[in-house]
């Protein structure tokens, strides 16, 4: 995938929909890298450039009320097109602002990093995130047009970023598809991963959005790995030392894979395949006492959660997973303590 | 109506809903008059409140970010409901932050002013006032349940509100129903409104926001008194000296009707019932030079309008209205310039 292929779905919309402005929104880092990436739209439109201060912080009220005055300043009116061209912070920052500028204007994803290929700049959620709380501001809003992803991108990737996107790659796998599990159980290198298991995460993702836009039920599959990932995000950066996304939801899907067995629904057989799988390429935390009850405390603040039950997410066999199990605290306590990669017996 | 028959239909829906936990959002004026009113519904769930200062000034973006962080430390999940009891500015600005907290929670308005019962509290756009423009944020979310209006709340609305929300229910009049304008030339005062006036507003809107809830085209019919109206609105406010809203939307009515006879659109003697009528309630300015370009300025930032023609909608006849004419600004120019009140001709 070249950029000219990226480009070429993008001019032939605006040529149908008329559309004459486009604000590319982008980061300092992306910036830099790709300044030119999208030069040849400018035949077909007016572009403009916003560059955002690389990483989460940017993913703000206050950036999201700079871009708002810009747009405001410079009088686009309803027609004008955003253009997000990032990782997953880009997207979800200028989706809220697409969606809420003048009520809504139009929008696509450019996803530059895999997570952000694979989950954010798919399927409609926006979000910023207030002082404690992680997305605690968004909409559902779908991108106008899905422009296929670019691959290459990746080259440019820190490997850090690229092993957080793997994880949620994974996720894609346990959740969905048996093949792509035994694929990734075969891949030499995080670096040679095939353009097919981007699309099918993709597909997955936008099947499962169809069916159910606003995440009331059957979405929840997609947070396998994510109720105890978000939690040990938290922790990660409560403490001080931030872990990245992906990475935070591979231990999620290492330790819900383990409690789906414990709890008697994925055969022990493939919870073992998993178990030997994950820590080849991801450290997974051993969960003393204290980190677990750090945990269980974040747990409940998620916004999915009510009372003393946690909503998980559990797989039933490899590739197939069932959401909106309610498992009380007392469990996930009872089976997750001490549990190390190293010495692992997952009978109850 | 009486409060017992506004919380009626509310505490059913939370039952029906098993929603337990209500936010109500008010403004300080509002809170001083009606501390009580929604008390009855302590029995049915957690009733909570968050008071605004009153005026247009709350509805800003630093306001949102305040609920949001206040909804957030309280620890509300999704299923916590707003209750929006205000005039627009509660109305606006509470849908807009229930349409964004945790991507979406439900909400109702039960508006007490009589511009919010007939137009803010009905048909779904949210909004907030950037710094240089009005509801330049904002998003299309619709209320879960449309509660009955209560006009007794409207005693105890100052006279220069009560006659903005008349200007407004003015328009509705015009654009739907000859039977209703003529009632309202046969009214001895404004204070004397009957429910049913209200009533046919209400559905009015509905009905129109049910054919184009995204305000793509039919419902700019709703706009009509709105293209002047609002350059009137923001020309008062620049020169510090602001016009309520539907004060200023009824020398828009005045004005957009003049042109609509101008235009060859509005019979003669439709024009001078409507010429007769609005000045017995409403201040009408002359157009001067000075005055008609600065409002030109106004109408081309207007996120309605693009390039040199500015849309309107016009009456073609007493109780019925087109939208989206485009009339080039030399027309306007020509059409509306030092029309006096007093001095009528409307001959082109």
């Amino acid at each position: 995938m070249s950029k000219k292929e990226a480009i070429q779905p993008l001019t032939a919309y605006f040529q149908r929909e008329n559309i004459r402005n486009v604000v590319i929104l982008t980061d300092e880092n992306v910036n830099r890298l790709y300044p030119d990436y999208f030069s040849g739209l400018q035949e077909f439109c007016q572009l403009d450039h916003y560059v955002l201060p690389a990483g989460e912080s940017s993913k703000s009220i206050e950036t999201a009320v700079k871009i708002w005055d810009y747009l405001a300043e410079k009088q686009y009116d309803r027609n004008v097109f955003l253009l997000n061209f990032g990782g997953g912070m880009v997207c979800d920052l200028g989706g809220f602002v697409a969606s809420t500028y003048k009520r809504g204007i139009r929008f696509a994803n450019h996803p530059t990093t895999l997570l952000a290929m694979i989950d954010a700049a798919v399927g409609g959620k926006t979000g910023i995130n207030l002082q404690y709380l992680k997305n605690g501001v968004g909409t559902f809003y779908f991108p106008d047009i899905q422009l296929p992803v670019d691959i290459s991108l990746l080259k440019t990737l820190p490997d850090e970023e690229l092993r957080s996107g793997f994880g949620e790659l994974v996720k894609y796998a346990l959740i969905g598809s048996e093949e792509l599990f035994q694929k990734l159980c075969q891949l030499d290198s995080i670096e040679h991963l095939e353009p097919d298991f981007l699309t099918f995460c993709v597909d997955f993702k936008q099947n499962v959005v169809k069916k159910d836009p606003k995440d009331t039920g059957l979405r929840h599959i997609l947070n396998f790995g994510h109720t105890i990932g978000h939690a040990i995000e938290s922790y990660g950066a409560e403490k001080g030392t931030p872990i990245a996304h992906g990475l935070a939801v591979a231990q999620g899907l290492y330790y819900e894979s383990l409690l789906s067995t414990k709890l008697g629904l994925l055969p022990q057989n493939e919870w073992q395949q998993i178990a030997a799988f994950l820590p080849k390429h991801f450290q997974i935390m051993t969960l003393t006492e204290e980190i677990l009850s750090k945990l269980v405390v974040f747990m409940q603040n998620d916004k999915k959660n009510s009372d003393n039950l946690i909503n998980f997410t559990l797989l039933d066999h490899l590739g197939h997973a069932t959401p909106n199990f309610q498992i009380p605290i007392s469990e996930i306590q009872t089976y997750l303590l001490m549990t190390r990669p190293s010495t692992l017996d997952p009978k109850p």
